[in-house]
């Protein structure tokens, strides 16, 4: 398979934007990925487009806004993995030699209410895991008796979220939250209170995959994709039983084994904190940390933008905000600026080797990018 | 990019099923694509599942009903083509080498009177185009107008893919018509009755596809890959302001190029007959008959399993029904049979190419196969 990189990264700004329609926001993020790729959109060869709520004609719709150009288009949906996976197809493709450069994108616009119970028709939407805040809490309360981590380490997951978030233009909330104000917000699900919780967000993503042979003609500062891993949540009993835990590691394996590298010679990381243990535990299964001290390195600062392995450095899910079908490249944008010493205040010194953790009922999507 | 091969395939019977989930369809069309190929879903290494009204979650709904393998998987989304998005996306990451043997499946419930308007609220819709049967009239009319086409011509397509049909135990509808009954059943979309029009369909499809090189360990009775096209209606005015014709006429010439072949060369085909239109104006653009001439090649029989270039052997979406989710795998299904000379009492006498053609708003597949 080719090389294949990053050439361009866009978003619109993630929030409440009940004025515009789907195609509008993604053409804002669409408009942006192609500056920073210098590319024009009659140049892009394919379009598949993560959303989740209402996939139905997104790409075509989207293609009616920014130009129908006769290319291939797909809508691909797999829960808060569809951005994502949009973007997983489109380097599968370049990378087979089947386009030389191509557009996945993400966008949505989520219903009040949406993520209390997703799937309610599913066998997993009827066994309660539709019910994402519950699935998590579980984790968080098994994560605290195995594990002896505090309410007060799963909190400061948002404290460092929301103050990351007031570094970066694009995220939903631009505002800075205590650990008492975290603590003290409603409970959600036992230990889980509101500000744990991914808000309710409307917004788009894109990102501009291209062939690393063909990609000086467009830019110089792209970056490449160096590894990647997917998986569905499988049979095994035991780690497999927690959302958060099995699959997850045998995912990155994948990925630190097609970049050629291991946990310790990631710079940063983006990882799916839909809820506070999502980061929490998932640094560990990621191997940043011994299994066990999530909660311990998050409160010793270890997961700063200054820290040892700088966690969300964007705001995360919690503070960026969740709109589930673009949330995946949303990601990718944040390890692309990084990577190229364009996150401005927010940016992890000297930045080589990123990674991005998306996760869903259904599915988990890592990739590696280095400079 | 590796030669890809179809090792088996299998189809849950078109029809109304309000009695069965859409797993429960799913499940029947893999494991007979399985007992095919001679693999067991365990050594499918990812699925692809298309899938219109509903795509959320499907895919994972399918792994709970036949096995949590731990897979990745993705549900795929693009109208009436969704299904042969689903295998051209299988077949790019085989062809890249990340899979070695994969899955793509479709499955569709219809809602009665779904047809009518299916996308309210896009541009398409508002523009009239959400409504299918007015859209084929009016490529009908300009047929008629243009090159002399009869209403008897597209009523006869019909006659002949309900003959076909009969053959066809997977097929809706077993019922011999006339074209009498044709055109007198109920008025439409003028000049469109309702017997030339695509029913309310339940029903699955599954393909499995493998690298070649690796084929041999499975079944020596696999059919090649040889060339595909792809596209979605572009801005160009005149022949590509009509749904059957230019985006057609290009994605069939990137296939016939790809594979090496022309028309000539191509012995049976099934085309996307959601009205007769579909299939008369459409055998034109792919070659198979000279512009003007695909009534004029339909009333003489040209089309028929015994002609010329036999047209939608299966019954096509008219009477084998059109699950729009299920329906692009449908038609590789019959291809795949017909090649391998599993067709039964409407097999085509030593087919050796075929091709399939899937359209929809938005995007155009199609497929060349060999034996």
């Amino acid at each position: 398979m080719r090389e294949v990189v990053v050439l361009g990264v866009g978003l619109h700004q993630f929030g409440r934007w009940p004025q515009y329609r789907h195609a509008e926001l993604a053409r804002k993020a669409i408009m942006d990925a192609l500056k920073e790729a210098n590319a024009e959109f009659r140049q892009i060869q394919a379009l598949w487009v993560g959303c989740v709520v209402r996939p139905q004609a997104m790409s075509w719709s989207i293609l009616t806004e920014v130009g129908m150009t006769g290319i291939p288009i797909l809508n691909v949906e797999s829960a808060c993995t569809s951005a994502s996976s949009a973007f997983r197809e489109a380097y599968f493709a370049i990378g087979a030699g089947i386009y030389d450069i191509a557009m996945a994108a993400g966008v949505e616009k989520m219903q009040r209410g949406l993520q209390g119970a997703f799937f309610p028709d599913t066998l997993a939407g009827a066994l309660g895991l539709g019910m994402m805040p519950a699935t998590y809490a579980q984790s968080a309360v098994r994560h605290m008796k195995v594990h002896g981590s505090t309410i007060e380490q799963f909190a400061q997951v948002s404290v460092k979220n929301h103050r990351n978030g007031t570094m970066n233009p694009n995220a939903q909330y631009h505002k800075e939250m205590t650990l008492e104000e975290v603590l003290g917000s409603r409970m959600v699900a036992e230990p889980l209170t509101l500000y744990q919780c991914s808000p309710t967000t409307d917004g788009a993503s894109c990102a501009i995959l291209c062939a690393k042979e063909k990609a000086a003609q467009f830019t110089n500062r792209y970056v490449t994709i160096a590894g990647w891993g997917a998986g569905s949540q499988g049979y095994a009993g035991g780690e497999e039983g927690d959302l958060a835990e099995g699959l997850v590691e045998r995912a990155s394996r994948q990925a630190y084994e097609r970049a050629g590298i291991g946990p310790k010679d990631v710079d940063l990381c983006q990882v799916h904190d839909a809820f506070t243990p999502g980061e929490l535990i998932t640094i560990e299964s990621l191997g940043f940390c011994p299994t066990g001290m999530g909660g311990v390195w998050t409160a010793e600062g270890k997961t700063e933008i200054t820290g040892e392995i700088p966690v969300n450095t964007d705001g995360g899910l919690i503070a960026r905000g969740h709109p589930m079908g673009a949330t995946g490249i949303a990601q990718i944008a944040e390890i692309v600026w990084q990577l190229r010493g364009d996150a401005g205040p927010r940016q992890v010194k000297d930045a080589k080797v990123g990674l991005t953790h998306n996760v869903a009922i259904g599915g988990c999507n890592i990739h590696i990018f280095k400079r």
